[in-house]
């Protein structure tokens, strides 16, 4: 397989703009559209990429597509839609989609793609915005084998660490579960701060001792404060969350498992949405937690 | 108060003889007590210990006790019993108890020692025997602040990080809540485990994600391995976290709450003490996980 020099990048917001950059930075010509033109132009004067007028034309010059967009419709749109990705690439072009999006979209893509002799990757990504800025994302990747290796160069050039997770879809199972678990570490120490503000108990102590032994977590590290100051300025939002978890609970169904833990989580991530903290950091199921421990009646 | 330079040490198991070693190498004159009375006489040969035949004996030549015993019943007992430490310590004396109580029963026993003009400190440790042995134990203290204060010298002998935590109980209630939250985190892990097993993803791609992310923890980095090879040497058994978790409910109750997530814990760990996984490591808890998550009939 001749080797990668020329990128499309479609979507370039927040995490896009950042990642398309590091692919110009690395050497790749990169091909860049974005629904506001504005984003690609900045992309084209301060790194040298090209702009193109459609998915279309940004694939049509290229022998690789970046889609980096919102959801499963999104990613389907941009590819397969009216002057789609899919359109401007010949055979032995190469699709790679960053975007969090289910398994089985993952999968559904992959096969209509694969039609055309086109190769597809799932390869979500995680971090935020200044990991995207520096290159070191992380990004777990399913499909061919021989395509993830080809794919290495252009992933190499965003993240720091790059693992294949398997066949079609498992990068973005990967990417559900890491977020599933960290949804329920982060409803446990909820749960726990609720209790010890409620037993009075000193949570400055109860968290230096947590960071220090058995309950540590990336999530105590990140969302304790936000918590114990019932800050939830968004920095992920909690009906993201929401949605992971039950992408989460769907492949679980599809896989013929249920999960006792994950639905309980799931019922929580809800009441929280319902009391109108969606669109608050995911910290804010501590208030469902806060809520839901309603005195026992004696 | 008298600067604290004579200590009993009542209970020379593995985690107490490596303490009281801390003591004497610290420079406190340290009056041993063992059931076993080989141990006493250990420390005193290698670390030049007083070997006492009673906790009486031992408290009598000393201004502070520390105890660190298995459970409430055995605290009771070195404390209050016949030839309990209590009958040999005058007005002024300070009660350190370092074994893992429930916060009711240390509040139960500072209540009756200081009867007796006594201080007492509810002072739970966490860290296993390698960090006893260097000293660099977590130790989390409740009562008061004037002989947690008095105690600070012959606990920093013993751990690296010392926490006040507030009044009498707290010490416990701190420790039990940090349990609550390992238990809850390693439940979580071993489901999204069993999960990716079930689904065909590659494990060893999901650890270094979630490692290197948000779904990373305590849990992950010592109980992953031992979770996916149903590797169950106890370091930890599960009975014991089991028992945590339920001192944990019933603190809660006590403190009018309720706490969805820790009853689901507990019903899980129940479950897999059931099946006969009580002395095995709480890395078990992955078989009541891969049992519960039957296939479901379509």
């Amino acid at each position: 397989m001749e080797r990668i020099e020329r990128v499309a990048f479609i979507g370039l917001g927040i995490m896009g703009s950042r990642m398309a950059a590091n692919l110009c930075r690395a050497g790749f010509e990169v091909h860049a559209f974005n629904r506001t033109r504005a984003r690609s132009e900045e992309l084209a004067e301060r790194h040298g990429a090209h702009v193109a007028d459609t998915p279309r034309e940004a694939a049509a010059a290229a022998q690789a597509t970046v889609t980096m967009v919102v959801d499963s419709p999104d990613v389907e749109q941009v590819l397969l839609g009216e002057d789609g990705a899919a359109h401007g690439m010949s055979a032995g072009h190469l699709a790679i989609d960053c975007s969090t999006i289910s398994p089985e979209a993952s999968r559904s893509i992959g096969a209509r793609l694969r039609e055309r002799g086109v190769g597809f990757l799932d390869a979500p990504v995680t971090g935020s915005s200044p990991r995207a800025e520096d290159g070191t994302l992380t990004i777990m990747v399913g499909g061919e084998r021989a395509d993830y290796e080809r794919a290495l160069p252009v992933l190499e050039a965003m993240g720091l660490l790059v693992v294949y997770a398997g066949p079609q879809g498992q990068g973005s199972m990967v990417k559900l579960i890491n977020n599933a678990v960290a949804a329920a570490n982060a409803a446990a120490l909820a749960e726990a701060l609720v209790l010890a503000e409620r037993a009075g108990v000193d949570t400055d102590a109860l968290v230096r001792v947590m960071a220090a032994g058995s309950g540590d977590s990336a999530m105590l590290a990140l969302k304790a404060r936000p918590m114990l100051e019932r800050d939830f300025s968004p920095l992920f939002k909690l009906d993201h969350m929401l949605k992971d978890v039950r992408h989460t609970l769907a492949a679980a169904r599809a896989a013929g498992v249920e999960l006792p833990l994950g639905e309980r989580i799931e019922r929580l991530y809800a009441e929280a949405s319902e009391r109108g903290h969606g669109s608050d950091d995911f910290a804010a199921v501590v208030e469902a937690l806060d809520r839901e421990m309603r005195p026992i009646s004696r």
